[in-house]
């Protein structure tokens, strides 16, 4: 039995968000059903922020209820604040996730929370989550973003990283994931960084790597995660949205491209990427003209490429 | 003091002669010493082919001479066979490489000579550089071609590849040398078929990956040979030349990518990525409007980065 690699499918959130143009419900929910009938096992299918701020995520309550009715696919939602906790709470969510940024000047730009507020917040969520009947409690993850460098602060110091880690796990999260927001990650830092937060939080309590590909290093930093014991990656469909800082560049790594790397080495993700790459087609139809990036999409597999077949 | 890793640029071969265009000889000259001057120590500076077959590479002799003058350089060409040898030398290239297909079927429809035909002509490159006075003698590799598959054979066994690393040393080759001539490595293999070379060969005999980004693999299967001990990584300027078989992707790894990877990851490549990025003037202005890759010279580099300090 090979090794299975959990992939978590970000584009119905990330990468929609990044698009001015709203995806219609309905091409979102045909786009979920293809992705999970290509054995995507988890998919972040919106984010509850309020829709005047991104129109583009209005229909996630919609769309998570049609998720959560395909079966054996954990619906992931992300989480400004507690209110959008308590709305994804109430909608079902199997997992929740709140970005904290590790760069306490983009947190204030962004959300307006210095670290000591958002530790509040965070505590103030796990304190719902916990108060869930144990049916509905959902699990509760904290995604620190910047955590390789920040485009207002530079170098993002690892030990402060470590530190709010444990902070964050100490108000009773159950996981926390390391993020390259700003596409800054290279393999040794990726490999330093995520061996210090497991030491610091205990090893279970960091399995996953939310990686960009704005330098063109998102799979070799994949590769140092796996290195390291990372078991969940995100990543999206076609690299949708693109990169704000790399005309050209996907901004998140690309889900097709992340399978054929992974599969090829003979790990299991348990998708099947010809169908990945098929489901392509319900993006193009429904935001014409969208670029759509991978390399393996276009390059097609390997001549006599099977799964683990190398 | 950091570990040297170096970097052997293939731009003004590998990229040039995959383009109908050619480049006039004196932005050859140019682009060579924008290289050179930006801390390039190697450089592949043309083929010794006949010129009515590559035309691209008909001032080679002339390119090479210029390259010499150039104080510390290594000036590598390639050879298809005893006669382009032969004309390497009597030129004064400090190296000189032959590809070797590892897919016998690719090797007969390429140069119409299969492996033993191959083994007999590399033996005979190898006597006559012997036969050279020491001051004279170049260093003599072999580019196993295809090593990790082919797009007519498909996979290539890898116990063929240990073989044939084996035959072409027994010759009096100074190295070998895998090449993922079809984008089809990926790093799982690149570490196992690195291993099992070195181990059949002696581990001074294998130091040099030439690998492609056909389907986004380049710099993981990089960080995969990195930690396999491979010390030298060819490489394409602005990705020159692009992919026969990925529209919109590059062929050869990117060196600018490459580079920032390294640099980042706190090796020693001895390059200046500011100047190397603006080398790519002169492949724009000598040719107008061919792509070039990479996703560093978009993105620029992390704010805050400097070499070694992650």
């Amino acid at each position: 039995m090979s090794q299975r690699i959990q992939i978590s499918e970000v584009g119905p959130r990330d990468g929609l968000q990044s698009i001015d143009r709203v995806m219609p419900t309905a091409a979102k929910k045909a786009w979920i059903d293809a992705l999970a009938a290509a054995g995507v096992s988890e998919i972040e299918v919106g984010s509850f922020v309020p829709p005047k701020l991104l129109p583009q995520m209005a229909d996630t309550a919609e769309i998570l209820t049609h998720a959560l009715g395909k079966a054996g696919l954990a619906v992931v939602a992300l989480v400004p604040n507690l209110k959008g906790a308590e709305r994804a709470i109430a909608a079902g969510a199997h997992k929740i996730s709140i970005p904290f940024s590790m760069s306490e000047t983009h947190s204030i730009r962004n959300v307006r929370k210095d670290h000591a507020a958002m530790l509040d917040e965070i505590a103030a969520i796990a304190t719902l989550v916990a108060e869930q009947p144990k049916g509905r409690r959902p699990q509760f993850d904290v995604g620190l973003s910047t955590a390789f460098g920040c485009t207002i602060e530079g170098p993002v110091p690892e030990d402060r990283v470590v530190r709010l880690a444990e902070a964050v796990i100490a108000r009773g999260v159950s996981e926390v994931c390391l993020s390259d927001t700003t596409g800054y990650a290279n393999p040794a830092q990726v490999r330093r960084l995520v061996r210090a937060v497991k030491e610091a939080t205990g090893a279970d309590r960091l399995n996953t790597l939310h990686l960009h590909n704005t330098r063109g290093l998102g799979l070799a930093n994949v590769l140092a995660g796996l290195d390291e014991g990372i078991t969940t990656f995100d990543s999206s469909q076609a690299g949708l949205g693109g990169c704000p800082f790399a005309p050209g560049a996907s901004g998140n790594i690309v889900t097709e491209d992340l399978v054929f790397m992974l599969e090829a080495m003979g790990l299991d993700t348990g998708i099947d990427l010809d169908r990945l790459i098929a489901a392509r087609a319900i993006i193009s139809e429904a935001l014409p003209g969208e670029p759509l990036y991978g390399f393996t999409p276009d390059a097609g597999v390997p001549l006599g490429f099977r799964k683990a077949a190398q």
